[in-house]
């Protein structure tokens, strides 16, 4: 079930508590959804900054000897999605730099769009970059602020030209440094463990190190917490309005999570509502498609009375790679993954729930293996408006021509996937659920209302240097 | 939630088809909730046998390369739980053997209730051991049935003194041959490939490689299917009752595959509604402990006609291992693993529904988790009655002394739990889900009545050869 | 230089010390030039044995961890030069097999002639083999002597029908014995530790852990040590003619090690001063090829009065494998280990001076090499007479068809590695260097004469199982 | 023998071949002895930059498929030696940076003496630092030289302010540039590949790839190569007299390599024949310790009439860790790598001959072996003047404290080591050997004229950034 878009970044950082460095490794491990690819955790005693960084799950990633091995009661962290590939160490996060009498680690979620052009100015200006992503380029301009006297002030100055989505923690020797950039794109959250603050992507890393959560970071602000539990709260330079990504609570964040006040679970649960209402279907059962269609189809079974059912089963073993047999086996890809389970489906006529189509490859699939199961009547319920737009926020998602609702109408879509008929959830019906007024979100992705601009050129430069990954030609 | 039983192997054989190798690798895929920590593939070209086995998932044992040295149009495939730790490759099967002309494979499901006796005579004759698994003991057996002029018959011969739970799969240069103990204990099955016949321990399997499913192997059934594609089945000369395993309904068998005609998910959907019928609550909603649970969660909602909500959120990236903090977390273990959703509790009365409990210790920490999320009333209720007894037919459960039903009454579980009260669904609710007679069934953990005897020693004698393995002191 | 012979195992075993699952380990160690594939340590503390085997050198199949969790005062181990590959695990050793009230663990360094018809016996009347080696047969053999009480008459009685070259380390609970063929063809040497008894292959084992070398288990010696320390030496009841394997002088063994009382170093130096009498030059200086021809170069210098110099410099780093570039590099495959220093060869006329040749290939080369280096005139030669036979007797050589010498005359060969002169020492002039009587020993490789007989099939039966391997097909 | 000085890396670089990268990676295989714990290639096509950089041995850092994603006709590699463990990936080279319009990747061998300084002077600047080497600061200084408007010239500029030692290898889409500091401390080399042109560390890379050398890089010399092959030679600004390292004559380069035209085996050789005129002995033989001792011991003996035996004899299979049995075994870390074999020793009176004494440590063991092998008198002899002071030039060396040297008279000395007499080579006769004025060479390590003068702090400022290491704490 590849065929979904990626969240690029978690975040989070803790101040004042001895075991700062082990509840950022747990907070990643409840945050892995949002990045598997690699993870890293810097931490600061006061005197120095230990740095532990690799390739792989949080749970490769880190063990008790290399937990052991980063000291003090402050920490930053970060897990990352790779577009570039497995042994892409040079990207990872969080980075490191060292001002005149202190230090500084910088970890980022989101996507600059102007990202290019300040690194172009800076490589003109001397700076050196030692890999591709957007934070170097943060982490140069903070850098540079010399003239700057504090460190809240250098960040405030630097981000002053910086256009796009980040949800940043940063963190010195003695304190921790949350920002948030104008519009609030992506999520960050504060909360309190025993002795000290914590910042987090999401409220369910709160909950695995039960921390209790106090608010979230605003749009917009600078967030700085000192060792001994001072607080100072601030402004970004730059105003926006807020464009909050509504994606988050369609598909990224963990259904246990709480944002802006609301648990992800129940507005899923709200979108199936409304789905039910906007598209009822003559059914027999109502099937999600595990998992991101499971609390949108429960929604939809309550609003329309039609009985949920497991029509299809889950591997829980499915590897990285598996061995296709020679002879083509119908929809393999798809059922490696997910079986249809042929009693729920004979003779049926069923509602499947799913949260989204990317490209409608796994659609397809799916009907026709609920076909071979001997469905009757197939009818798709989406749970979100169809996307047709790329995004340049923070998330890995396919160019436009591979985004089938981009080039195709809903009709054109039901045709391809094969379904006896498709509904997706209207925008306005999106936002009853969510509660919000869509002025405060960005949905670019489905209304192509991109309202922190697009980058000049989509293509990311990266000043050509290509770091060699197994498995994929340099060029 | 490693609260529960384990299931110790899957099998499957193909034969007739030129994927051989690989729909065993595939059938495997499908079948690892079976057992996850080795697995190995033997086939023959009619010439020689072929073997690669090795620790891990059948994810990380087999790749591209391994499969494509494996040829011939016959193979036989087995997953394997280890209850000795990680490095004990000795005991990864499918065991080869070879006779005057022709050599022997042979994997197995089960657990032999003689064995330690079998082989103490075995030892006492010269017979050597190389590991300490049953099926060697099974496999010297064979090799000594030198008086027998067919394999069938030196198959028959070799299992007249066995006594137990063993579904087996084993091959020649030229024939397949399955066979289940008289009992029928553990489940197997009989499906057709595009050319040639397959057999496997559930009919998921099937499913996945696009297999038809034909029929179940027969308890007491020996059949033979020869590499032009003849069928021969005879029988066993032991005779017994059908014994087959109740458990592989309420726990082990995934909810795809079929068992003597019945869907398991139907089945666990029917235990739900026995279950509401006999324990209903006054509750709010029913929230299931995913995945075990789902099914009959459903069952539950539909048949008391409360609410089903995702109250339990899993993190799916839970790896083997993770780094506990030093200052107590409440009810770590089962947090890192499955978080409660707030929103969804906040002040509720929920029926919990899970399939079994075994020690209580996650029951427990589930309830802790539930209050904390602010549950007003919890009535857990299980999908299956008191587990009081351990198996000895080829399950990975703990000792009596640790089966928490076994030494206590239900309502002092339901105080170490915590729970508002406390459900088992009875025997005769259980078989009335299952649509079937308790005379056919072994249900000796829930019953006591262990039909095919107890092993002398519960402890396995295994010479004393101490394999090495990271992480667990030899002694 | 991979134009070697290979020798196939070391053995190794402590009893009555503390620390003997660490000699062993060291004594691997010492031994490793005899076996890079795998290595394997059994240990017994009387109750049971525990066992750590791996593919691997013996640096990386051992740990401190490791070797804490073999406890007891009793140790055999082995250390192995596989000719299949490089996760053929199922050969690896010691193998360990269960009696009624006793294990056995056992340790080979040899071949048997007459394996596969042992074998074949044995499989017939219902034996089975895990893997293709004749340690197994052996092991076999002793398990099913069971009309003999004691295990020193076992292993007599096992013997019996064994024909070939086998030195044996095995153990009970509570005896080590070493024992060795009529013809004692493969070294194993008898030591003292602080506490206890060592047996191995090479003294050299015993100057690492500082054990004193007392003598050599004779040929067709059963050497009985108990746990409390006392001795009985037994026969064989086979006889024989001593044959010991000349080459062990030639090549095989460390130079520091002891054999039949003499220092190898010493003897290889002789070697070089009878060649330099048999074979004497016009030259400017003498060069060896490193390392096995540096004792006889220092041998021909002194005898021939030229001064020997370092004409050939090794690369210490050469990896496993190395990438060659696209466009042919001259002698790229020795290059790469050995570089010819021509401030050394230029205008000068040397004498090289190495152990033997097999295939050609390299002294090829190497004649290639230093003609580039400006060298006028290359006297090669070899301080053995030439290789004209396999080795049944455990030695991994190529066949008959591969030797050089076995096809073609000494001009022939010197024609072909492109020398100006090729001298090989004689028969005689090696056995005045060893100072022993050819009837004691084993020349087959120089002279044909197969003391112990030749296989009735040169190739291994090996009940065609194929073990899968990473790099080589499997049929 | 881990008590000699490290050199801490070696550089390579190839232009106008098609083989570029190839030839660095079977050139940095060639000078492995110069650094083993890390290396790296990047190469260029004129387009982009592509890099592939590792911990490990260059044979494990690199295969086929790596170097294969290495496309284009130029390329430069680094090999090094890491004190700061075997994670540090982030010091890994070469170095890449991107300018305006063009990209620069740098690999350098050598120190910085004023380090330090210049990097607090860029950080205070808004320089970022990824990782802790020198080497980044030289790229700072050469990004930020945007004034001059060729690379050239950048590089001239930027080099103004460096003080101390540096063999730079540096590389642009259509140049290669090699520089080497003015008084030329380390090596660097030009030859002539097929269709280019190749500059490295140490002459020995020529000869694997069958290069031809062409001659030194001067010290001081900036020499481009264009990609179509001009060559432009030009000078730094600084001038400075020549200090060439001794100690790579001594210890460091291959034995095969010629610098300042003169063979490093007949150098050794030669230091051999100065120390058998300077410190004769009564005595029965010579024995080398290997590989470090062998020339000089071969001079020795050629000057003193005194027949060269082995007398220590090389465990060629010793890995990175062993581990050492309970019970104190005499000597045991020497013993695990080198053995003496008695048969040499016994009632002799023998010197011994190596190349340096750091510690000490070392030698003490030999003696001891030595005397325990039945040595009568034992004379250590050092092909080198007494090492007394440590490197700032690109050596890893011991702090002054450890240098048994820099603290003992050589009587002392003598009593430490246990030796019958002691004799090191002076100054003097080691210029006699090296044929060269000692004004033109660099022997702070044995006079303590330290010409390119000392760091003000002898601790690099790494910014206090500690990298996390296994089996090392943080702090």
């Amino acid at each position: 079930m590849n065929d979904k878009f990626n969240e690029e970044c978690a975040v989070i950082g803790v101040i004042g508590d001895a075991e700062a460095a082990n509840y950022c490794y747990l907070g990643l491990y409840a945050m892995q959804h949002r990045g598997q690819e690699g993870a890293g955790i810097v931490s600061t005693d006061g005197h120095g900054m230990y740095a532990h960084r690799n390739m792989g799950l949080v749970s490769d990633v880190f063990n008790t000897e290399s937990i052991a091995r980063l000291p003090g009661t402050s920490a930053v962290g970060h897990t990352r999605y790779a577009t570039f590939g497995t042994k892409d160490w040079q990207n990872l996060q969080p980075l490191v730099a060292n001002f005149a009498d202190n230090s500084f680690a910088i970890a980022h979620n989101g996507n600059l769009v102007n990202a290019p052009e300040l690194r172009a100015d800076l490589e003109k200006s001397g700076a050196i970059f030692s890999a591709t992503s957007d934070t170097e380029v943060v982490l140069h301009l903070i850098a540079r602020a010399t003239t700057e006297d504090t460190i809240v002030k250098k960040v405030a100055a630097a981000l002053g030209n910086v256009r796009g989505a980040y949800s940043l923690v940063t963190m010195t020797y003695n304190r921790l440094i949350a920002i948030r950039d104008p519009s609030g794109v992506r999520p960050l959250m504060l909360g309190k463990v025993k002795d000290g603050y914590i910042v987090a992507s999401e409220t369910c890393a709160f909950d695995l190190i039960g921390a209790d959560f106090i608010r979230e970071i605003e749009p917009g602000e600078i967030l700085e917490i000192t060792s001994d539990g001072q607080m100072n709260s601030s402004c970004l330079l730059q105003k926006a309005d807020p464009a909050f990504c509504i994606f988050e609570f369609v598909y990224f964040s963990r259904p246990d999570s709480i944002i802006q006040g609301k648990n992800v679970y129940t507005v899923r649960r709200a979108l199936g509502t409304e789905l039910a209402k906007e598209h009822p279907a003559e059914a027999d059962l109502v099937i999600p498609v595990p998992d991101s269609g499971t609390p949108s189809a429960i929604g939809y079974a309550h609003e329309s009375g039609l009985p949920l059912e497991l029509g299809l089963i889950r591997n829980h073993y499915v590897g990285r790679t598996f061995i296709e047999p020679k002879q083509t086996i119908r929809d393999f890809g798809v059922r490696v993954k997910l079986n249809a389970n042929s009693d729920v489906f004979r003779d049926k006529r069923v509602v499947v729930v799913d949260d989204s189509i990317v490209r409608g490859t796994t659609c397809r699939k799916l009907v026709k293996m609920f076909r071979a199961a001997g469905a009757k009547e197939i009818h798709f319920r989406i749970s979100s408006p169809p996307t047709t737009g790329s995004c340049y926020y923070g998330v890995d998602t396919p160019s436009r021509d591979e985004l089938i609702a981009a080039n195709h109408s809903v009709e054109e879509v039901k045709e391809y996937i094969g379904a006896d008929s498709l509904g997706y959830l209207s925008v306005d019906g999106m936002y009853r659920a969510v509660k919000g007024a869509q002025s405060n979100y960005c949905d670019a992705c489905f209304s192509g209302n991109y309202r922190l601009g697009t980058p000049v050129s989509t293509e990311m430069k990266t000043g050509n240097l290509h770091l060699n990954q197994p498995g994929k030609p340099s060029r």
